[in-house]
């Protein structure tokens, strides 16, 4: 549903079979018949950043599937020893190569479908010189106006920046938390 | 460092090797040299709840490792198929076999050490009737003078509650965020 299945044990390479385990579990997972490993699966964290310079936000066009082409504020797979503002920092300064200031935690939304959980927090640039990485094919300054709507890559990018213009209308950020189904 | 290393490839069993991929990528993952799969370790997600009713809160004393014995806020991994307030409302029932109505996100911790990110919700309980599952000895309910404080099981737990306390004290909940390394 979500990923590639799991085929093989790793802690012994046997071929697994999906069962609910003997420990009191109530769902299936992939259990090896050899050395009894038990293989859990769990949704992954995305962690990434809205980058502000005065009135602009800064988006970074994807050179990477999926949405090859499309419009994305800097994002990624959160890692094993940093914290979820780590992990954020880092996918800004890989994919924008932009200079900054973290600011606080600004969105928290589970993607259901997909098993995810996306995190941003706002970031004040403190210049407009980009050198973005080998996933980006430009990192570019937008207005509210000028942001690319139909252009946006995931529904929590946009959803994010929706809510990041509404609250610097209304003068205040608050700790947004949505569930997108 | 974190958890058991990966030993075989999960699509086909071969015996991985540890290198940084050819793709771009910055980090040694387990990588298959018979099918190229690259495997990629990530940090978990643990949702829980601190549940209320009036002035009490309510603890589960744990009855699995790791900690056995020690009192926590009813949490655990959060599942695919489900989001983050999703899962925190999963782990209250199966802990604590508690009725109560969901709040709003209360804390957001990345512990690094471990490589998990826990988030707290809070819950309104709606009796004081529990029937905890097998990984609870015993659910029970704490003033803020009763809390055992020497006998929580871990610290994001000490670090919710003590927040908790204090924003209820203050008239006003906030979303705390904070990195324990």
């Amino acid at each position: 549903m979500f990923r590639t299945p799991i085929k093989h044990c790793r802690n012994c390479g046997t071929a697994v079979v999906y069962r609910i385990p003997d420990d009191g579990d109530t769902k299936e997972r992939a259990v090896c018949p050899a050395c009894a490993t038990i293989h859990y699966e769990n949704p992954l964290v995305v962690v990434g950043t809205v980058p502000v310079l005065d009135e602009r936000v800064l988006l970074c066009k994807r050179n990477i599937e999926p949405r090859w082409g499309k419009w994305t504020l800097p994002a990624g797979f959160m890692e094993l020893g940093e914290s979820t503002a780590q992990g954020a920092a880092r996918e800004t300064d890989e994919e924008a190569g932009a200079a900054y200031e973290m600011g606080g935690l600004f969105s928290v939304m589970s993607v259901v479908r997909v098993g995810q959980v996306h995190m941003f927090y706002r970031a004040q640039l403190l210049h407009d010189r980009f050198a973005p990485g080998h996933e980006t094919i430009e990192a570019r300054l937008f207005t509210e106006d000028e942001i690319p709507w139909d252009e946006i890559a995931f529904r929590t990018v946009g959803e994010t920046l929706r809510r990041f213009f509404a609250d610097r209308k209304a003068g205040a950020f608050q700790v947004h938390h949505l569930d997108i189904v």
